[in-house]
């Protein structure tokens, strides 16, 4: 159904290595946990210092695991020289941020030559559940040579 | 136009302690700029440890302080007993995060009891230029007494 | 994983009664194909007169019928004295909507007693295929009483 | 501050005769009010039969229109062999679309080469005021020979 053979063959190679050059993710504790054609994990610890003001994470630290996992998803799906730009997505926010930890799915919905539309979904986890907080909708550009 | 009368007197006051209470905006160096009746300005300095792959400033980071921007201008608009919750907001990225410094202006479209709609634009920051770099539309919810 | 437990035990009755209240639905030729806790499918047929300039559905049409899935979906979940609107959705566009008929589905992702968070999918049906033309991410408020 | 200049003389033509070829607008009574590099104004009267259960323009109708008038003002920024595509839009609702007649202006936020951000208001308009009932955020593509 979903279109997910990658454009480019070392597309793992790739994608971590662009990862790895999101100083971003280190700064907030974010790794990547699982990487496949059209699919990317991320997961990241509780931190106290990244909360908003009731002691959950905050909103945008949702976001921001989110828009990387589903940004290395679609990258994963690029052309060989491409490089990805995120034009849009929309977050919703159904439970609060509160658990030990948290994971980040990103998935392809469909991969086209220029764009890429994705789907996330952040989970908080504790020692005893797992439950949904957010999800994504987002639109990824694939950027050869020249800027959005 | 818009109604823009506070339903609390001590509103000034009261977003500004809240804000403070965010610890993630002191993590990642955003401060209170401007605040009045439906309307906040959040400012950052650009972060070397907040980038993504090409060194601009992380989608998900300015979507941080564009939601913390939008909800404090929606805060200063609800009733006393209030606390404010993000329901869900659309970011668009017009342009790379790139610039010595970044603005964030929050400001409300439509103030109900409890639903509040706001409008975020996040500015890049240069010696000679100021470019919209992102926008948002967010729906930010007052809760009393219990949870979303 | 997601509750769907009806909070109101006649709520076929009363979705098949507000849907029948929603002019626009004959006008446009939607019908109601399925309903359950949770979940809404509508169908309607390809229309030449409502197409866009490629003689494609009009992304606008398509939306119309998602967010009447979506909205009923919420709707089947409420309490009984409720009303339901619309706060906001997003509308991606995967492929052209062309097909003989088309399906829309609204399934609840979180019910909340105020806010609900419905997904929809919208597919293009044709004697052999059927494509996914357009996802939904929608909010739906339950008012009971007083306007929103 | 936004770049309004067209990059196609024939404009205005090549749109106006775009717009006359979605047959929807015809069916559902929505006019070309205003055309102009970069903003697009669309007007409908009130109709009984596109209404949603409350007596009130269905959202989906408000959008349709909204959808347009972005699209258009896209569009007149385009290059000449270009045709626009829905790539996305958000839409918010913050009053109930009831009126006499309604008016939707669509304007260009960011023009790219192949990506245009553009952002609409719905009015409802009636003897005695006009209430803005909706926004919406939309992402347009430019298509030159191949499709999405």
């Amino acid at each position: 159904m979903i279109l997910l053979q990658p454009r480019n063959p070392d597309f793992d190679k790739r994608a971590r290595a662009s990862f790895a050059e999101q100083d971003v993710m280190g700064a907030l504790g974010i790794v990547l946990a699982e990487l496949e054609p059209g699919r990317v994990v991320l997961e990241m610890p509780f931190r106290d210092d990244l909360t908003q003001q009731h002691g959950f994470m905050h909103a945008g630290i949702v976001t921001t695991a989110l828009d990387s996992a589903c940004g290395y998803a679609a990258f994963t799906l690029m052309e060989p020289a491409a490089e990805v730009l995120t034009v849009e997505f929309k977050s919703s926010f159904l439970a609060p941020a509160k658990g030990t930890r948290f994971r980040f799915v990103g998935e392809v919905v469909k991969s086209g030559r220029t764009l890429t539309f994705v789907q996330g979904h952040a989970y908080a986890v504790s020692s005893d559940a797992q439950v949904l907080v957010s999800t994504m909708s987002a639109t990824m550009m694939a950027v050869t040579g020249r800027a959005l």
